[in-house]
């Protein structure tokens, strides 16, 4: 009997997390202060979660997982499995090529974000912190950031965009149900709120201004805590419970990736399935090839320079190196929202400079990803996000490459998250009537 | 460490189906043709699944499952966990009450329904058929089929009640996407359909038109078969699953509940998960109570009699003895679409007139039950469809009853599907901004 579900035995949870840092081909390049204005270091260290800032920093290459944080992954349904592709295999006709999942859209909120959004509420009510506060774009960072906090029994505070905010009905609703506060922003919750409502008090606001807000918040509020969902170090190394999980699922399989593939906007999904990995091939233990799937309205890794730049539109965060568009750089809308960044995560654009982390860019039609995840849907039944799609895209047409090349290869693809709330798009993107 | 995750191996997923027929308190009334119009039992014959209507009349206790379904159930995330509802008890400060959950939201589509959909898909293709027929009313059901035959590769046709086609259009989206032919009723397709559209072209249908339109299409064309989404025998074998994997997680878990609940419309969640257990009981090889939780807007358990009636409003199914409030009875809308039948199953109608089988109304405006699913969401982390907030409602309403009496108890909830669809409903029934 075919078996395609790879389940690890819940005492099999890894116990520690993957950090990069002591594995990589160089030094990362360290943050560095902006010429002008105050100190972003100083300011972050203010408002971030302290065992963040730690783990931002560290140079170990395990990270012990608390056990509280164990307990709250496995009430979120870890360990995920790992799945063979086998249908999707059949219809692509592939003999030479194995296609492999990791089903990251079984999670709570519908994504991964909530593997750092546990570990940061973990962290900040032990700290003891009373508020989470972020700002969101898409939703599904302020979705698992508010469950996060619900689950802790601690406040969660959310700026998110007025012009996503009116629209996203669902996802609203979803945030609110956990508990959270979700402010329009501008909002009058802060000063540079307040300000902008003063002059427009329909303001459409801006990533930047939902930024700008949260960091208020957190600074002048007691208890209150900034969480990130993406980007930096700590965020990687929370996601790295992606990744090891499936090396062991792998070996349960008896069978190993030739190439792992994710989507990435900023690289916490792509980083969290590919580091560990990584780090067996940077200390010679494996051979694998990692490719990032991302839209031409962010390609970051495909079109941007290698160079210190901004982490937020409104530059609140320090300079980091990473390949960046430059963040003030406009992008098109797309319909996986996640997808919208400006630049990758240092860790991430480290391993693009040294060409161990390729990556490729779709149009930004998305025409060609929905058909990828209509695929995927009627042969696998799996509904995924629009970001994950990139992912399944990317699958698909690398193992038809490879099929072509009579190559054997076996190719893992992590799935994100799920597209129950992204219904509308696959609707209008596929013309389903 | 608190591990609330209870799994079953994928090596342990049931081989064989339970069929209560053998155990029953008496024989199960068998199906009867009304006074009046033509054969019912012929013409099913004709048009349903030869191996479904098999199972409909078998008097075997284990009915194996083909190994190909097996492989469908594993790739569709089968075992399913069970989880103990820890954070639950602590947040109703429960020291005697255990409250445990069977985890059926974690279905592709989103509820129980596909354990039966891919069972007779299976069955269809493997008798030559090629298109699945059915009608859908809250949409779950049409999803799950669709889901099912996508798997199969072969077609289905959903006939859908306009006035709902009309405002679901996520639900409708996603039967679609699977590659479902969803006609809004009364359609074009069929001569009934033809009839009331010529008298008038916005006819906005209902659950008897939709129904008579998939028989005449099963019927009419070649390679269609007719498909049952719940209340008959062969359903509630499939549904089995449910249940048998949960004795064997009660085993792992060392634990063993005194009372099961399931919402109930029908009967299909509340019979897969109930039937298992209840065949032990009357085997005299466990103690426990089952309890169903319906809507005041469909109590048949409660308030029905039990004779004998039509499935259906249209009048095309045999008689069947069920408790029933009358086959034409009008009932209020409530947001768990799903429970508003006018009858429970055969089955499951016979276990409550042998007093096997509990159950409770909820009142119509459904307060309580958004209210209990909110606390579920808050401190489990997950969201529960609506109709399986009704399982969560009494479950909590019981635990605390037997805490109030100082009875030591272990309580087990059917989580029959899962909210994200269901979100609107949500922000209503909660008054969410």
């Amino acid at each position: 009997m075919e078996k395609n579900q790879i389940n690890l035995p819940i005492d099999e949870l890894p116990t520690k997390w993957y950090n990069i840092i002591p594995d990589l081909p160089e030094p990362l390049p360290p943050p560095k202060e902006p010429e002008t204005g105050p100190s972003r270091m100083e300011f972050l260290g203010k408002t971030m979660v302290h065992e963040c800032l730690k783990q931002e920093m560290s140079n170990e290459r395990w990270i012990p997982i608390p056990e509280e944080i164990r307990e709250l992954y496995i009430q979120a349904g870890r360990p995920r499995p790992l799945y063979r592709a086998k249908r999707l295999e059949k219809y692509l006709r592939l003999k030479k090529v194995r296609l492999y999942y990791k089903r990251e859209d079984l999670s709570p909120t519908g994504s991964h974000k909530v593997n750092t959004a546990l570990a940061q509420a973990h962290y900040a009510a032990k700290e003891g912190k009373t508020t989470l506060v972020t700002e969101t774009g898409a939703g599904q960072w302020g979705s698992a950031l508010s469950y996060a906090a619900a689950l802790m029994g601690i406040k969660c505070v959310i700026f998110w965009v007025r012009s996503v905010y009116n629209w996203k009905t669902d996802r609203r609703t979803l945030m609110k149900l956990m508990g959270a506060e979700v402010y329009a922003s501008p909002s009058k919750e802060t000063n540079i709120g307040k300000t902008l409502l003063a002059k427009d008090l329909n303001h459409q606001g801006s990533l930047g201004i939902a930024i700008s807000e949260g960091l208020e918040y957190a600074e002048t509020r007691e208890g209150s805590v900034y969480c990130l969902g993406s980007v930096l170090n700590h965020v990687l190394i929370h996601q790295s419970i992606i990744g090891l999980e499936a090396i062991k699922q792998f070996e349960i399989a008896d069978d190993s990736p030739d190439l792992i593939i994710g989507c990435l906007g900023g690289g916490s999904n792509f980083g969290g399935i590919a580091l560990p990995f990584a780090g067996e091939v940077l200390q010679k233990k494996r051979q694998c090839e990692f490719l990032a799937a991302q839209s031409e309205a962010a390609p970051n890794l495909v079109k941007g320079e290698y160079r210190y730049d901004f982490g937020d539109v409104a530059e609140h965060t320090p300079l980091l190196k990473m390949y960046t568009l430059g963040h003030k750089t406009e992008m098109v809308p797309i319909k996986a929202d996640g997808l919208r960044y400006h630049a990758a995560a240092p860790l991430i654009s480290v391993l693009r400079h040294h060409n161990i982390v390729k990556a490729v860019a779709y149009p930004a039609d998305e025409k060609a990803i929905f058909e990828a995840a209509r695929i995927f849907l009627q042969t696998e039944g799996w509904l995924a996000a629009p970001e994950s799609s990139y992912a399944i895209r990317a699958g698909i047409d690398e193992a038809l490459k490879a099929e072509k090349a009579g190559e054997e290869k076996v190719i893992c693809m992590n799935i994100s998250g799920h597209g129950f709330l992204d219904l509308q798009a696959y609707k209008e993107k596929l013309s389903i009537g």
